[in-house]
């Protein structure tokens, strides 16, 4: 077991018609002049960004808009963002998306709160000082950004996917409405919820110590995930399930199944950033065709927690080894992967990949984490390489 | 399921030795002159104020002290704070100790940062518009007063014990060392571990509509502290035990294990209330020694929860009906607090109540909860007597 800090200062408001809350959360966290930051145009069709506008115009809360966020955020429409906020003397940020919309947000709070170049922040080479503060109205739960300290963003050039951590974007409020995130495509919700699932997964699967009061929440949470994914493959417009699913989102990445354990894995999300970089999947599916290349790459030495995952998370029965019951518990992930459609490996997702493809995905993923990483199994560059031909 | 609000802003800072990072934290959260509020003399016998107020001195914080905050802490000293921190100028308030100094450091900063008189808000006659920005340095596991929105001051007159609740009070810092409980007597250390317990269950039992998530990580927390209640039995110097009883007690009463419910039944603790305030009491062996007749008073009006606990939390075997499930989950607790030297009972309570108190104390918990109170069965005054009856 290992100290840790755990800070969500997020002020969650969750349930039906919440979105009308926004202009008195965006008052009662100091903002005078708004950027709604937001993705597609399915924000604008349902008429969610009318009623948002509304509400500020309402509350008489001056407000400027920029749309165009995409899933894997560009870093390009990060920076028209921080020129638009400086123009504009904007010092509050609303997210209205899922965490595409979130992440380009907190990237362009970075910039606007810092001097420099943001994307510094991103390639390890500075720390941020500080970030605008941020609201959320979430519309897709998945990436768990609404209440996380976490933001990935996409440089163009070399199509290079960072990440960059910090407690100053933790949003200062997140709506969660679950009726937003139903209009979401089948295929989304369900690479929502497997992005959901890995959030946990990556803080569970480690060789350092842990904590049992985690661990058995971790457990709990992916099991309501995974009776959910299911209940909304046969019936997306269950509000039951959406909500089960969008609060564990916020769960699984705000620190709380990670509290007390090392720090965590996350080479799934390393290979994935890769995968993403390069082919520009979604991350959700990226993240189910590689985890079972990774999983049987790395069990065996991290045996006792894919004894206890496969036990306690996928109810299998326990095998004649623990190895077995171990692989078991593999399998039967894939199992449920394949009954919500998403992708077990590259052919699945999509992807055909090259050999000069897979090494240089596995060559920018060890240079991004700085030569080797993984808390299941240290993983070097040759390792990532095979795990990526594993997955093909 | 209903919709809620979610907000846990206290930075959490876990582990051994973190209460050296008591000045660093203080002058985060922009604290410039504090009062150091404890209870009796284990934090000055232990040698823990004295590392406390070195920390402070060596960062150039000025400070002031108050000791002497009791179990069921008292309004007299609340008003004393209230003064000290005028006279001196405080602008940051530092509770050492558990749930008493907490509570009672909550109150001074009630009665600090609004005009008036403090007891009106424990008195529902009106609500405070602020609070004096508060940090802690947990040393008893139990009440959660760490990271909730509550506290419960007892007024000398009449021995009035009333709670109030508002997010101003939430503390900007709790600093938990699991080292810092190992010294508590194994009383406290159980009565500690059924407050914990009983924070989540209150939440637990309702009649209205639940969310799965929350339901299944409450039974993971409430099987946690029971496996670590049993090991402090035997092995009070545990770490790994003393740690995971600590951060159960702040998730279970920071809104976690609510979310999604009616706001929860509470009639456990507001008849302990009474109790505590009549006889002074130790509020855990108070809960434990009530629950029970609670628990037979009410479960046919509840029963699909009650027979869930006594499945995913009890363990016990279903049996021919849900009834004698549901009941033999109620015994199988009472086995566990006997287990753990806990109460079950009034006489093992060591309290000899009169018919007259009894009366009393039904009388006053009513007019306390408005005439009416409680979720897994609506409460009346008679009713509170028959439980307070049932429990001797």
């Amino acid at each position: 077991m290992y100290g840790f800090n755990y800070y969500t200062p997020t002020k969650v408001v969750f349930g039906k018609n919440t979105e009308a809350k926004a202009a008195e959360l965006i008052r009662e966290f100091g903002g005078k002049k708004v950027l709604i930051h937001y993705g597609g145009g399915s924000v604008v069709r349902s008429g969610l960004l009318k009623r948002v506008t509304d509400t500020l115009d309402e509350a008489g809360i001056p407000y400027v808009t920029l749309g165009g966020a995409v899933p894997n955020p560009r870093l390009s429409l990060v920076y028209e963002g921080i020129d638009l906020c400086r123009k504009e003397g904007v010092d509050f940020l609303l997210a209205v998306g899922g965490g595409s919309a979130i992440d380009s947000a907190k990237a362009i709070g970075y910039g606007v709160a810092n001097e420099g170049d943001v994307w510094d922040f991103y390639d390890y080479r500075r720390k941020a000082t500080g970030c605008l503060p941020l609201g959320v109205i979430l519309t897709i739960a998945a990436t768990g950004s609404e209440m996380s300290d976490s933001s990935v963003i996409t440089k163009e050039e070399g199509l290079v996917k960072r990440g960059y951590n910090s407690d100053y974007c933790r949003p200062k409020f997140a709506i969660m409405n679950p009726e937003l995130t139903m209009t979401l495509p089948d295929y989304q919700t369900a690479c929502g919820c497997t992005d959901i699932m890995m959030h946990t997964m990556e803080r569970y699967f480690t060789s350092g110590g842990n904590m049992e009061i985690t661990d058995s929440m971790a457990e709990s949470l992916l099991r309501t995930v995974m009776t959910n994914a299911e209940i909304l493959v046969r019936d997306p417009k269950n509000y039951e399930a959406r909500a089960e699913v969008m609060w564990a989102g916020s769960l699984s990445h705000n620190g709380l199944t990670g509290c007390g354990n090392d720090g965590g894995d996350w080479m799934t999300h390393k290979l994935e950033h890769e995968l993403g970089g390069l082919y520009d999947v979604a991350h959700g599916a990226g993240l189910a065709a590689i985890w079972g290349s990774w999983a049987r790459y790395v069990y065996k030495d991290c045996l006792p927690r894919f004894k206890r995952f496969a036990l306690n998370v996928m109810g299998v029965a326990p095998a004649g080894s623990d190895e077995e019951t171990a692989l078991k518990g593999i399998e039967a992930l894939e199992d449920f992967f394949r009954r919500i459609h998403m992708p077990t490996n590259l052919r699945e997702l999509g992807v055909s990949a090259t050999e000069e493809d897979l090494h240089t995905m596995a060559h920018k993923c060890a240079v991004g984490v700085n030569g080797a990483k993984g808390s299941a199994k240290l993983l070097r560059e040759a390792d990532m390489y095979a795990i990526f031909k594993a997955s093909m």
